[in-house]
């Protein structure tokens, strides 16, 4: 297995009102500020805004489907939240290698979320296990589907 | 406004096949060790997993309504992932105040999540800014509500 330093990958998704409901079914997080429009008018914020861990979802989406791929086990991640994510807000959530130690065959990757004004909404850091990755069979898989 | 160190709040949650599936969707992350039973029997993990985020999203939902509560702004968290959880484990995600800043009414919480067989699943740190967290006005909605 062999991964490169600069070496990135990522996805792009549209803040749906129906993803933020969801995710505050499977959440348990009713906070208002993400489901109550009279309650967001009245916040800091204007209007409602996303839970900020649905965007980091979308980093952990680029992780075990693209970059390290299937097979990736989820060692840390580290989050900082820039800026409010609104509703109808395009993210664009991306990972590039910044190390890989091949003897623990453990991958460190930076990892961002951008919307569609090109700012920087969460950043941090993931580390991820990789053994269990087969980076050729995972290219097979993708280059079949 | 006024915390103490040690003061402290958590839910429970029980992961469901429904929750994992919404969580795949809402996300994109489809990684079949999350979603296919034949594969996850044939990974290290023997049986399908649930989503490291998702037990993450139980700890927001401690933080957005229990403590700090409505009207807390997430400025980070760290995670890191100790074991997995399986469908239908039962999770008790925890917050505890680790410290605060007065002047800047930033709020340190240690973060945890343990299963019910006791082992700790996810553990970390967030940090929210609680200058919008009426304590007062949300002990009165809890005590209604």
């Amino acid at each position: 297995m062999f991964f490169e330093e600069g070496e990135h990958a990522s996805i792009t998704r549209r803040v749906t009102v129906a993803d933020v409901e969801a995710f505050a079914r499977v959440s348990g997080d009713h906070n208002p500020v993400h489901l109550d429009e009279a309650f967001a008018a009245a916040s800091r914020f204007k209007r409602r805004i996303a839970h900020g861990l649905l965007s980091v979802s979308y980093i952990s989406a680029v992780l075990g489907s693209r970059l390290p791929g299937p097979g990736t086990i989820y060692l840390s991640q580290s989050i900082t939240f820039r800026a409010p994510v609104f509703l109808d807000d395009l993210i664009t959530a991306s990972v590039t290698v910044v190390g890989y130690r091949p003897d623990k065959e453990i991958l460190t990757l930076r990892t961002e979320c951008i919307n569609q004004r090109g700012q920087t909404v969460v950043e941090g850091q993931a580390v991820c296990l990789v053994s269990d990755v087969d980076r050729v069979q995972n290219a097979q898989i993708e280059a079949v589907g």
